[in-house]
C-alpha cells in the first residue's frame, strides 16, 4: 500500500466533500494507493485546525506557497474561489505536484490556458473535479454511448435550476457568497452550473461548435459582504443556450438561480436514432431510458434504479436496491485517481479537457454580450 | 345498419356514463349494430324528462315494469341502485330481454344465483357494467398474461383507495348518497370497490380459493337523507382481505373511503415468475411492466403510455400520444356487446362471471364477521 | 334551445375531433345553443359520405365555395390544411359565416393580417382551435397566475417532442403526412407544435418581445406522396429558440419530431418569485404546483390530479379521481363558444389572438434562416 | 474528546455498513465521543485480518468470548446471523459492555425476554439496528406526526418487496446465504424484512393487537451450502397479514422476495383525517405528503425531497437538493447513540422495543401456521 500524501487548499464546501472522499475511497475501493490528508491549509488558523481535527488532516498551513515548498505533499487539492485557481495551479506544477482542481478551470480561456500549458510542461498529473461524470447513472449513460445504443443523436439537452438566489437580501462576496461576486467567480451561473452540464455534454456527445446565448442578471444590487456596501452585481442570475455538436445533434442549455422549486435540478436528456436517455440529479440513482427496439406494444421509459452490482461503480458498495448519494461521485473521482496512478493512465476530465469547457463557456457569455451566434 | 334499442333505468352517475357510451360508441366503433336511445325510466317524471332530453331518448317511462312491456325495446339497462337489480333482471329475462346490468350484479350470492338462473333460462344475452377490464390498458395487462410473458404468477396485489366519506356529515341514503345505506348498496366498499378488484383479478389471474377478512365502520352514525334521523351505519367503510388463488400465488386486497388523498385510486400488481404489471386509476392510460429478460444493465419499470395504434381500442381513438379517459372504458363496452350481436359471442363479464365476483364478496364479508378463513 | 348550425370543411384528425366536440359538447354542457351538425364538406365525395354518415352529418357539399353559400349554415369550420384558410376564412366573412378555424392561423402573417381584417370588416365571430388553452390542467394554471399566486415571473420553457418522422421512409404531401410538405403546411414543427406552445405562452405570459432561433431538417429528401417523387424536405423538423416576454422573464421553447420516446409531449413550466408551475400533455390531467408558502419543511411540488368539481370544467364530468382525455379541450372550447352567442362575450382565442402567435412564428424562422435575434 | 471503544463481531454486509457508520459519524456530526474500532472478531482470522485492514480495527479476535474479556472494548456490535444473538448478548451484558444488536433481536420472544432481562439486570447501553427510523424522511415522517398533522389515523399500510430468491438455484445456508437457513435465520422475510416494516410501524403507529396472516415458501428445496444437499427450505418466502393498531387504524403489511422488478422496495403509507404520507426506500430521500388543509383547487400530493437543512439530520451533510443514501441511516444511529452517552438519554430502538417487534412476528407466524387470528 502506498501513499498519496495530500494537500488541501481550502475547507469550504467542496473542501468537505473532497476530504470525505479521500477518508472514504480506500474503504470501498481498495488499491495500491492511499490517500492520506496530509495537510489542509487555509488562511484563517483557528478554522483550518477545527477542519483539519475533524477530518483528520496531520498538520496546517496560513500559506499556500509554504505548503508547495513541502516534501511530504504529493498531490494539492484547490478548493478556493475560482480567482485563484490559475496562480495556485501554475506554481504547484512548478513545484511538481499532482493537481486536483475545482472547477470551473479558471476564470477564462486565457487562464485555462497558462494553467494547461504549466501542467503539460511540468509532467504533471491533473484532474478537474467536474464530479458529475461518475454518478453511476451518468456513468451508466457514457456506457450505453459508446456501446452505440442511440444510434444517430438528434438532440441534447440539460439544464440546471436553483432557486436560492431569488431573495435579494442574499449578500454577494464573502465565504458563503462569494459566487455572486464577479471578482471572485468570474460569472454566475454560467461558470458554476452551465459548465457542469456542458462538461458532460461534451463527454457524452462531443464537442460544441457554436452558439447562441441570453443571459439575466434579475437582482440587479446586492450588499457585498465584504465592503458592507450595496453593489452592482455582475454576474449572470440566469443563462441558456442554443448550440450545434459536431456530430449534428442540436443542443439546449439552460441554467438558473431563480427556478422556484428546484433546489439543485441538473437535468439531462438525449434522444437517439434508437434509444433516448434523461437523467436529472434530484433522483441521481436513476436513468431513464427508452429503447426503439423493444416490442412496440410495451415500450416506454424505463426507470432504472442503478444499483446493481454490474453497473458503474455499484459492485463496491452496497446490494441491489440501496441507493447511494451526492457525495460518492466524489468518491468515485478519487478512486479513479488513485487507479490511475497504478495503471499511468490520463485521468478525465484533466485541464486540457476543462479548457474545452471553459471555451463553451467563454462563446457562451460572449454571445450573450454581443447577442450574436459565436463559434468555439 | 341494425338498431339496438336501448331502455336505461335509471339516471345517475351510471347512468350517465352509460347514456354516453351508447351515444358515443358506434363513432368510434363502426358495426352493423348501432344503440338508440329508446326509452329513460326514472320514478320522478321531470327528472326523466330533463336527462332524457340532455341525451336524447326518444321517450320516458316512470315504472320499469312499463319499460319491460315495451315490444320497442330490445335491451335493458338496470343503473338503480342494487337492491333493485334482482327484481328488475328476472323480470326483464322474462320479457325476453337482453340485459346490461350496473355493478356489483346483486346483493348476495343468493340473488345472484337466481339472477343467473333467470337469463340462462330465458337465454338473453347478458353482461355486467364492470367497465375496468376495458381500459386499455388493463385489456393490454390481460394480454400480456395470455401471451405468457409473466410465467408463473407469484403475487396479486390491489387496492382502490378513496377519502370522501372521512366528514362524518356525509349522510347515508338518498340518490346521491344510498351507497352509505346497506338498505340499497348490501355492503360498502366490499360491494362497491372491492368487487371491481375481484373482477379484474379473476379475469387476470383466475380463481380465489379462500380468504381471511377484515372490516372495520370509522363513522358509527350518520343522518339518514330520507328519514332525517342518525342511524347507524351497516355498511364496511374499509375492508382488507388476504387470499390464495387457484394458481398458486397470493392475494392482498384492500379498500377504504378513509385513505386522506386517494380520490378513486384503483391500483393493481403481478408479479410473475418473468415479468411484472402495475396500474392505476389515476394514470389510467399508462401500464407499467417489468421485463427480466431485459439486459441486466438497462432492467426498469417501463412506463408505457398506452395510446397507440396496436394497443387494444386505441386504434379507434386519435393518435399516439393522445389519452383517453374513465369514460371510454363504457364506450368499449358497448362496442364489444354490439360485435357481440354480430357474431353471437359471450361477451363478458356476463351474470355467470359476476357471480363468480359476488361469491368472493360474501365470503370476504363472512370471514370478517367471523374472523376467519373462508373458502370460496 | 336555438341551433349553431355547423358547416365543416375537411374530415382528418381534426374533422374528427372538431365532430366529436360538436357531438358532446351540449351532453355535457347545456346551455341556450346546441351545435347541430348541418354539413360535411369534402372534395372527395364518398369519403365526405362516409365521414357524414359516421358523425350524423345531415348532409355534404364538395365544393367549399357552394356550403358558404347556403343560408342554413351559420358557421364554418375550416379543418383543411394551411395554405387554404386564408382563402376559405375570407370568403366566409364575407358571406356573413361565423369561422372557427384550425390552427396554425395562417401560412404567414401577411396572410393572418388579410384574414383579421376580414372577419373584423364583416364583423362575424371568429375563433382559432388552439385547444390546449382548454385542458382543464392548463386553464387552473391561467386561474393561478390570475390570483396573483405566481409573483414576478423568471421563468417561462416549453417544448413539444414528437419522434414520429425519424424513420426516413415516412413521405411528405399527401393526405396523411400534408404536415411533411412545405406548400401545404407552410412550416415543420414551428407551425405545428410551437404554434401551441406560443399560444398558450402568450395567453399565460403575455408578450414576446424578441427571439434568436435554431432551425435544423435532419432527412434532406423524402418521398412526395402525390408526385411520387424524392423531393426536397423544404420544412423544419426541429426549431428552438430563446426569446424575452415583456414581463422581464426569460423563454425557452423547443419542438421536433426527432425526440425518441415522446409522442406528443407538450410540457410548459413557470418559474415565479412565490410559486411554480408545470404540466405535460402525456399525463394532461395533471398540473405540478410547488408553492414557496408552503411550510419549510414540508415544502415539495404538489402533483394535483385535476378532476374535482371545483377545477375548470370538471364539474361537468364525472367524479373525483376520473380523469379525462385529449378529445376533452375540444369539447370545451365548443361549449365555451357556445356560451359566447348567449353572452355576446369574445371567445378566445380568435384570429386577432392567433396573430399573435402568427408573429412570433414568423419572426423564429427569420431568427433561424438569418442566424440573428429578431424583434416582435 | 472521548473514545468509545468498539468491538465487532461479523464482517458481512451489516459489518460493512456499521463499520462505516462508526467511521463517518464524527466527521459529520461532531460531540464529545467518537467510535474507535479496537477490535474486529470473526472466526476466520484471515478474513477478519482483511476486513481489519480495510476499515481501520486495531485488533482482531477469532473469538467473541476472548473479546468481550477485553477491557479496552466499551461496545460489542452484535453482526452474527440471528441464532448467535442470544448467547453473545447476554454474556455481554454480563461483561459489562454496551451492546449494538443487528436486528431481528432474537430467534423468538422468548430468547428476546431473555436478553432484555440480561442487558436491564446489568444496566447496559443497548440498541438495536432499526436502521430506517433514521431515513431522514422517515424521521421527518414522525416529526410531522408527533406534530399532530394527520389527526386520527385511519390506516397504515407497508411492504417490503425483494426478487432475489425467484432463481430456484439460490442456495441456503453459508455465509452469503443463511438468511434462506431456518437455523440460522429463524424465519424468513418475517424476521429479515417484515420486522423493519414492524418496527417503524410500531415506531410511527403505536401498537398493534391482534393480526392474520399468510406466509408460502414457493420454492420447497434448496441445495444447502454447508451439506451440498438438497434440503427442505423452512422458512418463508413471502408473509401478508392483517391487523389492528391500539389507535384504532387498520394495517396491512406484506413481504416476498419474490415481487419481480422491485429490489428492496420498503413503501409505507398511513392515511389520516387530515394529511396523509408516504415512503418508498427505492427515493429514500423523499417523502410524499397530502395535506387536506391546503386550498382545495391545489390540494396534491407533494413530493418532499428532503434535503434541507431543516429536515432531520440534513443540516450536517451538503446544501439543499444533494441526496444522502442509504448508509446515511446508519451513521445517524451512531450519531445518536453516541449523543446519547453525552446526555445519558435512552436510545431507541432498545433491545425492550425490538422485543416488541419480535412479539408481532411471532405472533404473525403463529397465526400463519394455525390459519386463524393472534392477539399480540
Amino acid at each position: 500500500m502506498k501513499d498519496l500524501n495530500i494537500g488541501m487548499i481550502g475547507y469550504g464546501f467542496m473542501g468537505k466533500a473532497h476530504s470525505n472522499a479521500y477518508s472514504q475511497a480506500s474503504h470501498f475501493f481498495p488499491g495500491e494507493y492511499r490517500p492520506v490528508l496530509k495537510a489542509l491549509c487555509a488562511r484563517n488558523r483557528d478554522k483550518a485546525a477545527g477542519f483539519a481535527e475533524n477530518w483528520g488532516y496531520e498538520s496546517i498551513e496560513t500559506d499556500w506557497r509554504e505548503l508547495l515548498k513541502r516534501d511530504d505533499i504529493d498531490a494539492v487539492d484547490i478548493c478556493t474561489p475560482n480567482n485563484l485557481h490559475k496562480e495556485i495551479a501554475i506554481a504547484a506544477a512548478e513545484a511538481g505536484k499532482m493537481i486536483l482542481c475545482e472547477k470551473p478551470l479558471a476564470m477564462d480561456v486565457a487562464e485555462g490556458e497558462e494553467m494547461c500549458a504549466a501542467v503539460e510542461k511540468a509532467g504533471v498529473r491533473n484532474m478537474v473535479w467536474y464530479n458529475y461524470r461518475r454518478v453511476p447513472a451518468v456513468t451508466l449513460a457514457k456506457q450505453l454511448i459508446d456501446e452505440g445504443r442511440l444510434g444517430k443523436v438528434f438532440h441534447y439537452r440539460a439544464n440546471f435550476l436553483q432557486d436560492w438566489t431569488i431573495n435579494a437580501d442574499v449578500p454577494q462576496g464573502g465565504a458563503a457568497t462569494w459566487r455572486l461576486d464577479a471578482e471572485a467567480a468570474g460569472s454566475g451561473v454560467t461558470g458554476d452550473l452551465l459548465a457542469h452540464c456542458i462538461d458532460t455534454a461534451l463527454w457524452l456527445n462531443g464537442g460544441i461548435q457554436d452558439v447562441s446565448a441570453m443571459t439575466e442578471t434579475f437582482v440587479k444590487e446586492r450588499m457585498h459582504a465584504e465592503t458592507g456596501q450595496k453593489e452592482a452585481v455582475k454576474i449572470d442570475d440566469a443563462c441558456s443556450f442554443l448550440c450545434h455538436f459536431s456530430n449534428g445533434s442540436l443542443g439546449l442549455f439552460e441554467s438558473t438561480r431563480y427556478a422556484r422549486g428546484h433546489k439543485a435540478l441538473y437535468t439531462l436528456e438525449i434522444n437517439g436514432e434508437h434509444a433516448s436517455i434523461r437523467w436529472d440529479l434530484h433522483d441521481l440513482h436513476r436513468l431513464e431510458y427508452f429503447d426503439h427496439g423493444d416490442d412496440s406494444i410495451v415500450r416506454g421509459w424505463r426507470s432504472i434504479h442503478v444499483s446493481d452490482g454490474d453497473q458503474p461503480y455499484m459492485g463496491n458498495w452496497w446490494v441491489p436496491g440501496l441507493q447511494i448519494g451526492y457525495e460518492h461521485s466524489f468518491i468515485h473521482q478519487v478512486a479513479d485517481f488513485l487507479k490511475s496512478l497504478e495503471t499511468d493512465a490520463v485521468v478525465s476530465p484533466n485541464f486540457r479537457d476543462a479548457l474545452e469547457t471553459q471555451k463553451v463557456c467563454d462563446a457562451v457569455l460572449a454571445s450573450a454580450a454581443e447577442r450574436s451566434w459565436k463559434s468555439i
